[in-house]
């Protein structure tokens, strides 16, 4: 018998990067995990323990600090893109690089205008925690293109109208009744990959832009589609991001169908007009789907 | 040898309901998980398996879902006292009865100001969550008094600066240097006891305006502290939303020290003037304190 | 206004050590977290910052580790005895301590006698995590008496059948039928509270032997109760340990009602005999119960 | 602009089925969570929101209790395999299945062996959660062939000694010590791919044979293999498991590197033969590899 080591990689997951920046008094926060995945020339290490070619994880470790202090953090994609373009630079043994992080938001501490009369104290080193959804990005870069998908994750929203679901294929396990009135709800899980850009300018492009209009454009769409399925729902988010954002050329959602049962409280002689649910946690619709803008480019590895 | 039946309850966790209130298109919405226990006349339960005094938990859920459509959800609290006098007073072999409630905040989906031109477009059934920490009550009735704390937790706060830790014991365990900066970080777990009220007038007390005069206050305080540790920034919590809240007697909190280590980066050649951290997840430190106005009535079971 | 500050505590939580014993080629292994929570002298350091009374958490973090590697860890308990007892001996500002200890265990890799034919060979320092339930241990020293309550979490246990559940109270809000046959299922929480012992003695007492009977206690008179409620196999489970175990005093216990409903398959035109059931999250009965031995010293503190 | 729906799927996930059999007073268990993702014309519902191709996720959650009823779980794979027939075979509109489940072991209980002399009572229907590892398994079926991959996850291992680390890059960001000694552990998370079987013949294989010797080949060989590197301990676990498993020709492996650092004690006076050790939570190592018997049929989408 012969065996052969197939598609490897290895690296540091979830360093725990928080970098402030000062101005005086007033502060900024960048708040993040980084997980790097490195591959290239890696059949020593796995045949017989020869870490010539390995860049330790406890090095990634170091490296992710260390361009916090030195270049700081502009977005997620940007630390990322510089991240993985050094440990290709930089290494010869080292032939790919993937690193992801998973950004978590704060807010100023804001005192409650005119709660103590006077004009607000300002709270320039303050923060809350957002509890919004978790912005989330990957890159990859292979020495010759660096490739961005950006993403949010536990986006959680609810209509609580405007939402059928009839019409469906009835078999001989089918009970559940056709309804003309529900509510939808979903945890949104997107990602959304960037078209072609230099290597170069791509350190420097703008994603906290291309976030902001993304986000909304997901949420609106969300709330304004009459929905008849949630695949209809996800589809019009997906054509609403890519009609608002130029830049973006394919994004992918991952939607659970976060059930609302009405109650039936009819055996305790109650009436209930759609006001009363139980928000069940198991088991769960669960969508999954990609919209793409016609002509995008390959992919590649982005999705990996 | 003789063996006794000791303290014990019982009843139906974490029923999850979702209230939504309908005004025309304009949609409201609770989102909370009701945890009942019950206690009373159960030596025959355990001792023989005799359920002739038992309300069943599936009883229990049922009602949770039946007050709230009969009732509504004016506040967690209202709903939770509501419950609580319903066990106690229409069930004879139940004498004590505790009500949890956990709330999830939603928002309201709002256009983006401006960004299509127009007026804003209303989506008054559409809501994401919030995220923000979640909101917590339990009440306690036991056929004579209601006893209602309030509280919330994982509302996560920094300070970037301002916070320094000197001056403490040194053993021979000791090695952790003085420090004059450090980011002072945790996640708020806060419960506030009301004072007495009459059973009457508390289904339908304000506890929205004392939770929001509460959760201001301890941002305000967190943010106001130039901390010497961790003990102090409590304690100015503490009193400050004594100070503003006349009706709260007693808050007790539980305040995670989130560490973040500044990373010693001058093996790498690199300074780092308190920038860029180490956001650790475990140990931690844990400081856990009350503080009482003075002459505060008694507790009885409310913490229980 | 006046304030007072209340009760109050704090230390290093969950310091995870690992302490490795080698006896030649053969190894031993205990893996633990270690909270420490300690009060005394507190109010300058909440009233003012003033830190003179304070032994950092940094520091008991080190005190764990110091005494892991000089003491190794006989138990949990014993650990955690000879912790508790240190802070408060060795520092005066210090009057109480409460350690509490998660223990996860470990089975050695044991090669799959015969299968390669030959004598198995010896796997000395290989283990695998068990998974079964997580040990626990919380001991309370205020510089005159030891207290010592063990335990157990998440051990989940079922019965297909021999448990029913009818004659409880219906009320307006019952929908729930009566059954002659159900599955019990549980995750059981449990904690023992042991009888008053030296305070030396107990440094080098048995907790492995009490351990091990009390566990199978538990198990052997869930399996073998006939069950009519939850409440019953609780208190059938109390009296069973306490009978086995002269040195405890008193079991608490915190048994979800882990739901498991018969699917109705009914509408597809199929019987089901309770053979399939759908298992529940949430909401669930969770019931709690202590079970004392008569005449039992008084509690005191061992609890909190 | 001009958009297009790219890739997708749907369906019913975690649905949690508790199957008993039972023959007399003995009763067998089989506990698992089932996911279910369908493809095929799903234009329409994503467009419009016409759902005349859609079989409900209500439906695929009602025909896998169904099936649980009429034909029983032999394996995980089996059932799986059953289901993913049934989907496409029986609908027109559904041209892909993609079916997963986990799987949760379950031990007798057993009495203590002459604990209390005489013969060892029958449980015959008492069962307690094992919390090993949780098995697992992945079919795909298009209507042509049937895929198979099973595996496990959260299998966690220790090497207390054996293991060395160095040889390795360094450069400019590189502080890590080399090391002749040091724990190596891991939480296994492997995955393996069966050769082409019949699609009726799949229906009945022996999965559970397979899944013991691979299981009982990983834990022999990390435990047998003494490791210069973690991806070295990798790849002798993936070629055992292919030498003794001829039905499997691949296997994937996701293993962190479960942090385990000698505690340095030396200030404290105290030296440190790495018998304590601090169990870090993050970062962490993370390591994927792959192992392939050589002239592996193509893997088609059963990795997806």
């Amino acid at each position: 018998m012969s065996f052969v080591l197939g598609e490897n990689r290895y690296g540091k997951a979830e360093t725990h990067v928080v970098r402030i920046t000062k101005d005086g008094p007033s502060h900024g926060i960048k708040d993040l995990t980084v997980s790097v995945a490195l591959s290239g020339d890696m059949s020593d290490v796995h045949l017989t323990g020869d870490n010539a070619a390995v860049l330790p994880t406890d090095t990634q470790k170091n490296t992710v600090f260390a361009f916090a202090q030195k270049y700081g953090i502009e977005t997620s994609e940007n630390f990322a893109v510089l991240l993985a373009q050094h440990f290709v630079d930089s290494q010869p043994t080292i032939h790919h690089a993937r690193v992801e992080v998973a950004e978590f938001g704060w807010d100023r501490i804001r005192p409650w205008a005119g709660r103590h009369g006077g004009p607000p104290k300002d709270h320039g080193h303050s923060f809350v925690r957002s509890g919004r959804e978790t912005r989330t990005a990957v890159v990859h870069y292979d020495g010759a293109a660096t490739r961005v998908v950006s993403g949010l994750q536990d986006l959680v929203v609810m209509n609580s109208t405007d939402s059928e679901f009839h019409g469906y294929i009835k078999d001989e396990y089918t009970t559940l009744p056709e309804t003309r009135d529900r509510i939808l709800a979903t945890a949104v899980t997107a990602r959304w990959r960037h078209g072609e850009t230099d290597n170069a300018d791509i350190r420097t492009a703008d994603f906290d832009g291309s976030y902001d209009v993304a986000r909304s454009a997901m949420l609106e769409a969300f709330a304004e589609t009459y929905s008849l399925s949630l695949q209809q729902t996800l589809y019009a988010m997906g054509t609403r991001v890519l009609e608002e954002c130029p830049g973006i050329c394919e994004i992918r959602f991952a939607l659970p169908n976060k059930h609302h049962f009405a109650v039936d409280l009819s055996p305790l002689g109650l009436a209930n007009p759609n006001e009363t649910f139980y928000a069940a946690d198991r088991p769960y619709g669960l969508i999954e789907g990609t919209v793409l803008r016609e002509g995008a480019p390959e992919a590649g590895p982005a999705w990996t």
